[in-house]
């Protein structure tokens, strides 16, 4: 048996990183979670994703912190209420947040470049964001190909590979897929706008695709099962 | 006369950034400044990257903060000492930071997406620096390519203009241009990693590279020249 080799792993505390991650651990890999707080209104991802990194038992968790509030433009970091019960169509939602994918894998390849890891796993979906325009395919082929020379590793010829396994799932699959490695989605938070205690408000975008995601896979969701989240530290 | 367009510019507090802001004006456009604070050592550089935003009269400084010391690899960031009085050769230096470029440029993406800007400024330079692989044109491009793919401007078919207006100068050329535009050296912090009192080692590779500018170009360094560096706040 070899060396496992190092994946960093993008980390938001949400159902699709949690599931990325996993996949990544199902394919030997040894994990470094990454989680950016970039000034979400929601501050509950957090937590969610230290229970997630301990659950998945990684070798380190990194918490980075850049203000993305300032830059504004965004519902997710407070320049505008989050949007509810809106129809779901293909244009770029008032939740995109400008550039943040950008910024957060630019984070994990600094990372990934001194741990000696070449693999960076994100867990963007092209199918039900396809409003996003930095979770689509010819994005992160980009960002690839961006990486390949950015880096000295690159320059050596060691070019970094981005995973986004979940790119062409749709929800249902990727908790199928979840339910498959035995996660516990009890653990990840997905709201962009919790009620007090932080209950999911089930009317924005985000708790509407989950909920669509859990009831066409035929699963019951743990966060609405008259399960509370857990607690920080709690598992 | 029209409105002048809009571009973002990153400012180190370096001679460099500074000289590509001052271009950047010189064509016409209105500055937004963007300095971040990545955990450099030496914590010179904001106080001068504010005297040089007050001294091009730009539109707006926003000084963001992301802890790169965290992922650590680089002497600029703590992890080992800043060589002094090394070869100068194209190996990547250790002084080097792992992505740097990558994370600024997508903070200032984020930042021109938000303002409706589609222009870029950085003041990388592929002539001395070559032993960096964030510096070089090939790299540029990529980011290039990447932008317009990661926007919602991108998508609406208005992509980003990243220019790096000093990519093919000598610092000789660089010095030769900013001086022709009036600028004041006097402003910007150099060194590496400065002795007691905020002057230029002299030894390390950013200060030699500056003075080898300043005397091919047949100009007096105002840092050198017997006159201290201004203190915060004090132009």
């Amino acid at each position: 048996m070899g060396v496992p080799p190092k994946a960093v792993v993008l980390l938001s505390g949400g159902l699709d990183s949690y599931t990325a991650a996993a996949i990544a651990r199902a394919e030997g890999f040894e994990l470094y979670a990454l989680t950016v707080s970039y000034g979400q209104v929601h501050n509950g991802e957090l937590p969610a994703a230290r229970r997630i990194a301990r659950n998945l038992a990684v070798s380190r968790h990194l918490e980075l912190t850049v203000d993305l509030r300032s830059i504004g433009g965004s519902a997710l970091t407070g320049a505008e209420p989050v949007p509810k019960d809106r129809v779901l169509t293909p244009a770029i939602p008032r939740t995109y947040v400008p550039a943040r994918n950008t910024v957060l894998l630019s984070l994990a390849l600094g990372w990934a470049e001194v741990l000696g890891a070449r693999d960076l796993f994100i867990g963007v979906n092209a199918v039900d964001y396809s409003g996003y325009p930095d979770c689509r395919p010819e994005y992160l082929k980009a960002f690839e190909r961006l990486a390949a020379l950015a880096t000295r590793a690159g320059v050596e010829g060691l070019p970094t590979r981005l995973h986004a396994p979940l790119l062409r799932l749709s929800k249902a699959d990727i908790v199928r897929r979840g339910a498959a490695l035995g996660l516990d989605y009890g653990l990840t938070v997905t709201c962009y706008d919790p009620e007090p205690g932080d209950r999911p408000c089930g009317r924005c975008d985000s708790c509407r695709l989950r909920a669509r995601g859990f009831e066409e896979a035929g699963l019951a969701d743990p966060l609405l099962d008259g399960a509370a989240p857990q607690t920080p530290g709690g598992c």
